[in-house]
């Protein structure tokens, strides 16, 4: 019997369980693996302190602090929860029982949802410029979604395509200016299409081409979608109501309505996913276990 | 005229600017100093991805970041605030006037408000173990309060003073455990009493002894007074209702009651105060403001 089994190996998970180490707490951490998805992001210059770092690197001493504190991890994937007076935690190799759970396991990419997107999948659709985009070197891609994450896509291939074409639903670009004008003052091959979305992805064997609502067709050998994230709720969804977006509400100590269980990270409504917000998230939610436990 | 003015250089202001100059606004930070109070910890094991640095070092990081992306940075306190359809922003050196306002000025210290604590104030009373704490080399202290600071002074204090006594008015100690541990194992001159407060402090030109509720007199040179801190709210209370501790209550985009203006860090009402929390809310205080100005 656990004090605590933290669920996820994100930076609000691993925040967590630096928090619960601390505090001396028994407790478990599951995941498949750590340091979480900023480990996809070429580079982040908004880590207070930090200047500018990979994401690898940056991941990488998220779960090195943790490692270094003696932390009993599971790498596992977990298929189903339970709750009685205990929370009851199956994975793939074991089950675990514990007194209080956080539920820290971020969120999936959000999909269009259009014709050709799941038949293309790994053919010319990615979700992910930095694990792909080296593929398209001096070709063709256009990036779906105006926002930082896109921004950010955009610019990584601006480098290496030898055109980008950015598809934006906005009139304006949403993204942080000093992105914009990263990518206004240095690159001459992107072109931003305003006001406009994605109909269609076609092509045979891989992506040839798109069309978009307005008609408009361009020829394109890759796709990538950053429309942002869905939050990753199925083993847990029937323990508590979701909000309408599908992620978790929580309130000031990060308790979710189930007494006992706490939540932190991009599963939780929240109107900013930060790498900051998040690893505040996770010392949160382990602070209110241990007082969870502690004052009950 | 600025879009945003923030006010308070600790990490959560830092953390703002850091972000709003990512976003390209137009804004100063007012504060007398930068870095913030971590500077006064001695080493910090709980920033996530840092297994161990000085607070020196950790709050010196925070600044090199924020002047790096060219900030424009005033060195001044802010004495009074108004607001009709802006922020009307005074220091001792100038005024200042914003669409919208940051108040990230943090706390100060908590005082015991017993005879002798303000009298002898700089002669044996301390509120910063690390910064008079050298003076009391092989003298006996009291360290007043057992949370983390009241531990972190005392485990200080163990290596500096010949004798220490930790007053702590619980039954058991609510720091961190791993804190607890430490001071056990590797100290063997520090008595923790429990179930004690100070009644008193006494002496002419310095303390020489405090009483305590039950009676109990201890001889000591030095008191190190770390029972929690107040926000400062001072020039802005006017502007809004606190809430009866006298903190500012935000919503989840960390907007005030009053619309525009937004708060951060140790002056907000959270059950947690941790540096990580401080830093999550100045970037989402700043993210906040920016949607405030682009959506309103």
């Amino acid at each position: 019997m656990y004090d605590l089994i933290i669920v996820g190996g994100g930076v609000a998970g691993v925040t967590a369980a630096i928090y619960a180490a601390r505090k001396g707490m028994k407790f478990i951490i599951i995941s498949p693996e750590f340091g979480g998805e900023i480990a996809n992001s070429t580079y982040v210059e908004n880590w207070p302190g930090t200047k500018s770092i990979s994401g690898k690197d940056l991941a990488r001493s998220y779960e090195e602090h943790m490692r270094s504190l003696n932390v009993e991890v599971v790498e596992d994937l977990v298929t189903e929860v339970k709750h009685d007076k205990h929370f009851h935690v199956k994975t793939y190799g074991g089950a675990y029982e514990s007194k209080t759970l956080i539920w820290a396991t971020g969120s999936k990419y959000r999909e269009l949802g259009v014709p050709g997107e799941g038949e293309l999948l790994g053919r010319g659709v990615t979700y992910c410029s930095i694990c792909d985009g080296p593929l398209y070197k001096n070709k063709t891609v256009a990036v779906v979604g105006g926002g930082n994450t896109g921004m950010t896509s955009t610019i990584y291939m601006a480098n290496i395509a030898n055109k980008v074409y950015m598809i934006d639903r906005n009139e304006k670009s949403k993204c942080d200016k000093s992105l914009l004008n990263q990518l206004q003052s240095k690159y001459n091959n992107v072109e931003i299409i305003y006001n406009a979305e994605v109909e269609s992805i076609h092509g045979e064997k891989k992506v040839t081409s798109i069309t978009l609502k307005d008609g408009r067709h361009l020829e394109v050998d890759g796709v990538i979608i950053n429309i942002g994230y869905m939050p990753i709720t199925e083993p847990i969804k029937n323990l508590m109501e979701l909000n309408k977006h599908g992620y978790i509400e929580v309130d000031w100590k990060g308790m979710t309505k189930l007494p006992g269980m706490f939540a932190a990270g991009d599963v939780v409504f929240n109107p900013y996913k930060q790498l900051v917000v998040s690893a505040s998230d996770g010392a949160r939610a382990a602070l209110g276990a241990y007082d969870y436990l502690t004052t009950k």
